[in-house]
């Protein structure tokens, strides 16, 4: 969803550093990392200690020291670069945890959960909006926002439950690789539509974003048994670490370069890798790299949240009202899309569809930049998508041991034993 | 050394992500990262393909694509904090390796080295300045640049040529920590006198440093043995990792604050965990964060030289005078301070301690700030403290494996077997 920028910002230039201030605001940033990081972890080993997720410990960790309440850390440039690079690392052990067959099997139903899960929530956005007077190019925006769905609070849920290899979690993952591509299109369309620059560029996105991920499915396929030495003929290579590493920046940079999120690219390089006799080692080499990182990525996402906000009793409700119709759409299409998989397996499916994250942030300052939300539709809309993001892993953590229990109870064949956490 | 400003830049402030222009901002970043880090493997390559260091390909990368060659990459905000965090992960993984005991038995050689390490080049710094014409303050600072030394890099040839464990090394790494804190010391004193602004401060800045290595060192050896439940007691810490990459950092950031460069800080925590029960996992753990983060502060480093700057035939005769009056100096320093390890033990361990690196940088922009050093000064000295660290690996590559020969030849007591490389 990234717009295409390219070219290096001058800017930033630190030609020659100017060390006095340079060091001092090196330090300043540092500082900034340190307390981010700390308030993440105690913020998870309260949580946790109280029987919650650890995620939502993260978040609360990254709010309480954020802008939106003690004010200590404003997550910059380089927290928001290790946030993202965080949530790389997040869904790049995703994908090195599944199998490229094992997630085209489950295409039906995660096409349809996509696929519903887009269509629904727009539906519902444009209609508050509509009901609430907004004009229409106004309204698409705002069921935009509700449609694009961020997997990477999910998948860490689902990487700490240990149930990974589920096949509700590979109906999830599938169905928010199609509901990016699906998103990618949409956004496309609507914000070509605002600015009347529509056509041969938006076609391209969309087969460059659909040649991306075929390509990318097909070259798992074949990387079945790759070599590690495919990895470590470098010399800098004593381990297969640093050129997958290179490979997981890279094509995640290229998603964002096509337009799909960095993620989708940092996913397709996990699926990859997967398939090549590297999977063991890799797995274990990029846990203190996730460990380091990935607590970023929440704090920073958790420091979003503007819970005064919520005190405008007008703002309150329109953001609750859109938290509320985002979830239940998503759970909506999820049960629709994965019922033969049963009953608390489709609601875990909904549910895991919910958090909108950085996807749904981009739609609605997309949307504020083009002039089509108003700065109150604006936060609404920001708050709900946050809102979706930080219950996600409460509901999960309901449903899933359940959806589980059902699945075994079943002897379902896509229930396997319960795999490990990559991203604990 | 670096300056104390510590209130966090509300410029920086990203209170509502605008996502627009936030993200193109990090895929920008990222892909100039993506070309560093690329940049430094090809060149790590390159060089041991050719039987050169790895470390000097990893600077030529950098300053292949840095903005003194290509200009594809100017390093910003997060390459420098990046870098920053590699080298302080590089001096954690040194720490990590030394014993306490061992560091204090080279006490008398590396005092020594330290002290006359420091009056040599002051004495020819300031002479060069005199003579050039250059008034007492300037030559001052001349003086100063070419004092500080930066182990960051000799860090590294030690460890990739597995001699961390070598008496020479350990002469080294004591030599440094003094040298650190007799540099902080003198620009304390010189940039009061220049300020007029000399008296208590500087005195708390001393005692500060005294305090804090005195302490580290005094807790290291109170840490032998200190069980790993110390830090995976909390339910986060499934390894240690986590509360030690927090006490690395936090240890770093405290070392700078009190003026000291973060390296010393983050070398002190690797010796206090040196000595617990975690200190084998944490080498583990270590190094997929070591092999990430490291290169950045290597390519970053490279893209500094401006080599062009050589082409101002005045200029380049300042900066190759300057250069060469840094590293004799400092020979001469570690010849005398080193002398009964062995002749080539001795030059090994001035030809380490040569480097300037990031403390020789902050002197001169500090000069640069108050007015003290003319532009044209200011880029030979910068040009010089450069040169002084780019050329000290390919140094110390031809002496070390002779130093080591010598050793295992004298049968000396400090000479142990080659140890494992921290940061390959």
């Amino acid at each position: 969803m990234t717009p295409l920028v390219h070219a290096i910002d001058p800017s930033r230039a630190l030609a020659v550093p100017s060390p006095g201030a340079g060091s001092a605001d090196t330090l300043n940033i540092l500082v900034g990392l340190f307390v981010l990081l700390l308030a993440a972890k105690v913020g998870e080993e309260i949580f946790r200690r109280l029987g919650q997720p650890g995620v939502v410990g993260e978040l609360a960790g990254g709010f309480v020291v954020g802008p939106y309440a003690l004010g200590l850390v404003v997550p910059g440039e380089t927290a928001l670069v290790l946030s993202e690079i965080g949530v790389v690392i997040l869904l790049f052990s995703v994908g090195l945890e599944i199998k490229t067959d094992e997630l085209l099997s489950v295409g039906r139903p995660a096409a349809v959960t996509a696929i519903l899960g887009v269509i629904f929530p727009i539906a519902a956005g444009v209609g508050y909006a509509i009901l609430t007077g907004e004009p229409p190019a106004t309204a698409a925006f705002v069921g935009l926002a509700l449609a694009a769905t961020s997997i990477g609070i999910t998948s860490r849920v689902l990487a700490d439950l240990g149930v990974l290899d589920r096949r509700f979690s590979r109906i999830i993952i599938g169905a928010a690789v199609i509901d990016d591509i699906l998103a990618l299109i949409l956004i496309g369309i609507v914000s070509g539509a605002a600015t009347g620059d529509l056509g041969l560029a938006t076609l391209g996105l969309v087969v460059g974003a659909l040649g991306f991920v075929g390509l990318g499915f097909a070259i798992a396929r074949r990387a079945r048994g790759l070599s590690r030495d495919v990895f470590t003929w470098p010399l800098f290579a004593d381990t297969p670490l640093v050129p997958v590493f290179l490979v997981m920046l890279g094509l995640a940079i290229l998603a964002a370069f096509i337009g799909l999120a960095a993620i989708i690219g940092a996913f397709v390089a996990g699926l990859i890798i997967a398939e090549t006799e590297a999977q063991d080692e890799i797995e274990h080499e990029i846990k203190p790299l996730a460990a380091i990182f990935t607590p970023f990525f929440f704090a920073v996402t958790g420091a979003q949240l503007d819970l005064g906000a919520l005190t405008d009793p007008q703002l309150a409700i329109a953001a609750i009202v859109l938290a509320l119709l985002g979830v239940a759409t998503k759970v909506v299409a999820g049960v629709i899309g994965a019922w033969d998989s049963g009953r608390w397996s489709a609601l875990t499916v909904g549910v895991g569809m919910s958090p909108r994250g950085e996807v749904g942030i981009v739609v609605v300052g997309l949307g504020l930049t083009l002039g089509l939300l108003s700065p109150a539709l604006f936060s609404a809309v920001l708050v709900a998508v946050v809102l979706t993001t930080v219950v996600a892993p409460i509901m999960l953590n309901a449903v899933i041991p359940r959806a589980a229990a059902e699945a075994d109870a079943a002897g379902s064949p896509g229930a396997g034993a319960p795999g490990s956490a990559t991203a604990g």
